[in-house]
C-alpha cells in the first residue's frame, strides 16, 4: 500500500465499507436477547439458504475472517504430516503468515506454478505420482487447494475444476476451495454454484463474503459431511466461535438475499472490466491476465506510474521483479468516477 | 442452557445485544474507503485512548473474541513446555475446548483453587518453591493467570493482585489477567485501571468489551512492551487480524468514549446487586458468593427451581454436585423489569 | 538425586547397566550389512514373538525411550482438542516436561486421584458422565491412561484393569496403557499377558524394557490394529525412526527369549520385597504402599534418613510434604549385597 | 532400496555396522550403576572433547538420530512463524516427513536450488531482501540451513560457508548446518572443524556419527551458546532425553578419540572415488557431481542397470525423470572387494 487517508480505492476490496443491506441487517438483529454461539434462528437460517443456493445437504459455520475460513478448513482435511498442493500464489502459502502450518499441525504447502495462478490436473497427476504416498520419510499428499476467482484474477471454469476433482479422487486427497473471491467468479461464469463445488469434486468451500460487501463473515461450507464432524471443535479452539453469533449470521443471511451477493459481485466485475478495458487502450500499457473477476494486473508506462505515484488513488506494486507493474482491485462500491479519476490519472 | 425462544435473559451477558452507541459507531464507521488490516485511524485512536486511560505506555491489539485475547495474550508468554497457573475454574481451563493448549503449542495449565474463584498469593508462592524450574523432567513455571471480575463473581482488590504480582515476579512468571469482565469490576472497585493492571503487576491483559455491549471485539493490551513484539504475527498466523478492521476499532473507540464502558457495566453490576438481595429475602435460598460484579450463584429451594424450569427465564443450572444451584447473569441490557419477571418466578 | 559417583543404587532402574544376554545380542546383530529403518529380520522376528506372547494379532514398533512410546502412542489416540484422563502421578504427567502435550498437539491431561497410584472404575464413570462430551465449550474425552505397574510400586489386578476397560468402551475413550514397568507387573502377578492388556479392553500398550535390563529399547503395541495405521508416520516425524534399527530390536528379541523379560523383573520384584520386608521390621520404619513391582515407598526414621544421606547409597527423597519418605528402587542387576549394604546403613 | 537379503551394500551408510572401537565402548561403560538422563562422567566427557576439537566454548548434547539432531536444533532458532531456507534436496525438506514443521510448530521450509546441492550467498541474499521480513502477511526469515556434506556428494569450501554466514548475520538470521555428514566433508577439506563452522557463521550444528560407524548417536553443538539455554527442556519434551545416557556418550566418546572420526570417514571417501574413477571409465558411464564425501551420483548405462537390478548389490535408483541415474553410498566398512564386486556387476 502506498499511502493512506487517500481517497479512491483501487487497493483492496477490504478495504471498501459495508453493503447498506448488510449493515441494515445487524442493525435488525440486535434487538433483545439471542441465544450465543450459534444457537440463534439466524445461524440455522444461513445453512438452509445455503442448501437452496448449493441445491444440496452441506454443514455451514460462519467465521470472521478469511484466512480463518481457509485454516479451519484445511485442518480437517489434513493429518499433521500431510500435504496440500497448492498454486505458489496461493493466499494460503504467501499471504497468512503460517496459519496453515499453524492449525495443521505442520503440514506442509507443496507450490505448483500453472498459468493465470491456476493449477493444471495433469501436472498435478504428474507430480503425485511422484509424491511418496506411504512412504514413511515423506509427508503425505492429503489435499489439493484451489483460489477461485484467482489470485490473478482469472476464473477456473467447471471442466477445469471437474480434472482437478478427478484427479484429487485418483489420488485420495481432498479438494478445498478458497473462495474468497467465489462471487465473483459465479457471476463472470453465469452457471450454478453446485457446478464448480460439489459436482466438480470439491469437498471444503471457503465462502467468502467479507472482501464483497460484508464487515467479516465468511462460510466454512463442507459438502462432505463425514469431514464436518469436528469442525466445530477446531473452530472453538481456533478461538473463532463468536459468541454473538447472530451478528456474523445477519451479515450472510442478507448477503445471501435476493441475490445481492452475486450483484455486487456483478457491479465490481463490471468496474474491473472497465478498468481493463480502458488501460488495454493507454499506448505502451498491458494487462496482464484475463480480466474475468474484480482484479487487474497491469504493466504501465512509466509516466502513468510517476503520475499514479503521487495521486491520490490507492494500488500496490506488484512484486520486485515486476518493474511496472501494479494490482488494482474494484469491489461492490467502485463507482464510476472512481474509474474515470483512475484513468485521467494515468493517461 | 435450558430453553429456547425466550425472552427474559439471565443466562450469559453474551446473549445481550449491542448497546447503541456502539452500534451507532459502526454506522459512523462504514464511510468510504479505510486502510484495512488496523492501518486505519480508528485504530490507532483506540491505544491512544487506552493509554489516557491506563496512565502510561502500552500496547493495544483489537481482536474479535474473548477466547482470541486470552490465548493469543498467553501465547507470547510461555514456551510451549511452560506451565500456566489458573484457577481450576477459569475460563481458560473450562470453556475454551483447549485453544490455550493450541496457541502456546502444549502449556499445561496447573489448576490451582481458591475461595469465590481468586487464586491466593501464598499458596502460589507455595506451589512455585516446589514446581521443579530448571529441572528439566518438568513443565517449566511461565505464567500466572488471573480473572477479573473471577467466574464466581467476586472481584479481585488491588492490594490482592498485588502480591500475585510480586509471586509472580518473585519466580520469574508473567501475569496474565484475563479481563472479559474488566469494566464490571473496576465500576465495582471505583479505583483506576492501573491500580489493578500495571502498577499491581500485571503484564498483559484481555480487556473484554463483547460482554458489556460490544459486538464482538477485545483488546489485548501489554504493559509489558517486550512482550508485545510478536503479538502482530502470532495474531495474523491464528487468523484473528481483521480486513476491515475499523469496525472492531470503532466499536472499541465508542466503548471508551464518555465512560460508556463504565456506564454499561455500573447498570449490569447495579441490576445483579438487586437480583442478589431481592434472592437472599427468599425464605430457603442462598446466595453463595459476595456478587461483587454482574453474576449471581444461588441456592434456591426446589420450588422456586421447578417454578423457573417452566419459565420464559434464560438462565443455567451450576454444575452436577450443585443441586439446587443457579448461575444468573445480568448485562447492560437488563431493565428493572426483567428483575421483577425473575423474581416473580422464583418467589 | 542426591549424590554421584557413588556405588550402590536404589536410585532408579535406569541407573542400572545392561544385561549380558542384551548385550550380546547387540554384538551378535553387529554383522554385516543390513537393511536400515526396521526393513531387517531382527524387527519383524520382535512383532513376531509379541504375537505368541500376547496371543493375538498386534502390531509392534520399537522406539527408544519409553517417553517415546508413551506419547507416540497417545498421539493416534485423541485429537488436539482431546482430554486424556491419567493418574495425578502418572509419569506422562509429572515427568515428561509436556511431551504429551507436545505429540498430541494440546490435548489436555486430566488428573485424578486413586488410593496406591491407580485409577478407580468407578470414579472415571463418574468424571466422564460430567466430562462434557459434545459441547463444544469443552476438550473432548479421548483415552483413559493407566500405568502398569504403578509410580507407586503397586500392581492392578486383571479385573481391575478389565472395570476401567470397561468403562472407557462405555464412553467411547481408548485405553492406553504405561507398561515401563510391564514385566515387573506380569511377574508379580502371574497371570497371562493378554489378561492385562487386550483382553481386558487396552488397546495400545508401552511395553517397556530399558528399565529392566535394555540400553534403550520399548515396543509400542496396537491390540487395536486400525489405530496402528497412522503410528509410523507419527514415529518417523517425532525423529524417533532408527536408522540402524537391527540393535533396537536385537535388544527386543533377546529380552523376549527364553522368558529373559520375566527373570529379570522376577529378580528385582524380589529382592524389593526382601527390601520391604527388613524395613518393616526397623523400629519407626513403615513401608507406604504394598509393594508388588520394584518401587519401595518407605518413612524412615531421622536416624536413618541421616546415615542414608552420608552414604554411598543412591536414592530418591520424595516430595516436599513427605518429610522423612524416600523412594528406593530395585532392578535386574540389585544384588544381595547391596540389600544388605542398604539394610546396614539404615538400621 | 532394491532387494533385501543381499550382501554388498552401496544402498546407504546406514546399512553398514558399528565399527569395532564403538561397539567395544559400549561394552566398556556396561558395568555398573551410573546417574542416568546424562548426569554422568561420559556424557560431560564428550563435551570436554568437543570444545577442543572445535577450539572454543560450546554446548553439545547427544541424541539418537540425526533427524531428532536437525530439527531439535532447528526449535530453537525459529518461532513458529519463522521461515528456514534450505536447498530443495535438503535432509529436512525431503525425508524427515515433516519432523522439522512438527518441532517447530509450523515454521515453513522455503526450498531454494543451487547447483550440486550447495546454497549460493548470493542468491540467499537476493530472496532475503524480497521475503517480507515485519511484514505480518508473511512468515519472518528465521533461519539458513545448509547440509554439510551435501545430499549431491558434494562439499562446502569454507569460504562458501563463510558467505553464507555473512549473509544470514546481515539479514538477522540464524545458521544451521545439517552435518550428518560433517566427518566426510572435513576429511576432504583438511581443515580445521572451526573453520567451517563457527568461524565462518554457522550457530548450530548436527554432528553426526550414526551414519559414519556409530550405532546411533549425534551431538546437536551450540556455538551460539544463548541458544543452547532451552535445548534440554525441547529434547525432554521431544521425548529424546535417554536415560541410559552413558550410552550414547559411549559411542561418541569412542568416535572422537584418536581420530577415528576422522579414519571412517577417510575411508567411505576413498572408497568413494575409487568408486567413482572406475566408473568414469565405463564407456557410456557418467558421474554426475564431484564426488568429494561418500556419495556418488552416476548415470549408468543400459546394460549395466539390468545387470545391478539383477545382483546382489545393494543401491538406489534415483528420482523419476532420473532415467539411469543411481545413488551409491559408501562407508567406514565398504571394502575393496565390495567395489570390485560392483564395478564387476556394472562393468
Amino acid at each position: 500500500m502506498v499511502k493512506n487517508g487517500t481517497l479512491v480505492n483501487f487497493a483492496s476490496d477490504n478495504a471498501a465499507p459495508v453493503a447498506p443491506e448488510i449493515l441494515a441487517a445487524i442493525q435488525k438483529a440486535n434487538a433483545g436477547p439471542m441465544l450465543s454461539y450459534g444457537d440463534d434462528p439466524l445461524t440455522s437460517g444461513v445453512e438452509a439458504k445455503l442448501k437452496q443456493i448449493f441445491e444440496c445437504d452441506l454443514r455451514a459455520f460462519p467465521v470472521a475472517t478469511g484466512t480463518a475460513a481457509n485454516v479451519l478448513g484445511l485442518s480437517v482435511m489434513t493429518p499433521p504430516y500431510g500435504a496440500i498442493y497448492c498454486h505458489r500464489l496461493a493466499h494460503i502459502e504467501q499471504d497468512e503468515c503460517g496459519a496453515p502450518e499453524f492449525y495443521t499441525h505442520g503440514a506442509k504447502l507443496v507450490k505448483l506454478d500453472g498459468e493465470g495462478g491456476k493449477l493444471q490436473a495433469a501436472e498435478l497427476d504428474d507430480v503425485l505420482k511422484e509424491a511418496g504416498a506411504g512412504n514413511v520419510h515423506h509427508v503425505q499428499p492429503a489435499v489439493i487447494d484451489i483460489t477461485q476467482a484467482t489470485e490473478s484474477g482469472t476464473v477456473y471454469k467447471p471442466e477445469e475444476i471437474a480434472e482437478i476433482g478427478i484427479v484429487a479422487q485418483r489420488h485420495g486427497l481432498g479438494l478445498h476451495m478458497d473462495g474468497a473471491r467465489f462471487a465473483n467468479a459465479l457471476t463472470f461464469l453465469d452457471c450454478a454454484p453446485a457446478d464448480i463445488t460439489w459436482r466438480a469434486g470439491v469437498d471444503v468451500l471457503s465462502f467468502g463474503a467479507t472482501k464483497n460487501g460484508a464487515m467479516g463473515t465468511e462460510a466454512v461450507i463442507f459438502f462432505n459431511l463425514e469431514k464436518a464432524r469436528e469442525f466445530e471443535f477446531r473452530r472453538k479452539r481456533g478461538a473463532h466461535l463468536f459468541s454473538k453469533m447472530r451478528y456474523l449470521s445477519a451479515q450472510l443471511d442478507a448477503y445471501l438475499t435476493d441475490g445481492l451477493w452475486l450483484d455486487l459481485a456483478g457491479h465490481a466485475n463490471r468496474m474491473a472490466r472497465e478498468v481493463a478495458d480502458r488501460i488495454s487502450a493507454i499506448p505502451g500499457a498491458e494487462v496482464l491476465y484475463p480480466v474475468e473477476a474484480n482484479l487487474i494486473f497491469a504493466r504501465l508506462p512509466e509516466a502513468s506510474l510517476e503520475s499514479l505515484a503521487v495521486s491520490d488513488v490507492l494500488y500496490y506494486r506488484n512484486g520486485k521483479d515486476s518493474a511496472g507493474e501494479v494490482r488494482l482491485v474494484t469491489s461492490w462500491n467502485t463507482s464510476a468516477q472512481d474509474v474515470d479519476h483512475l484513468l485521467k490519472v494515468i493517461t
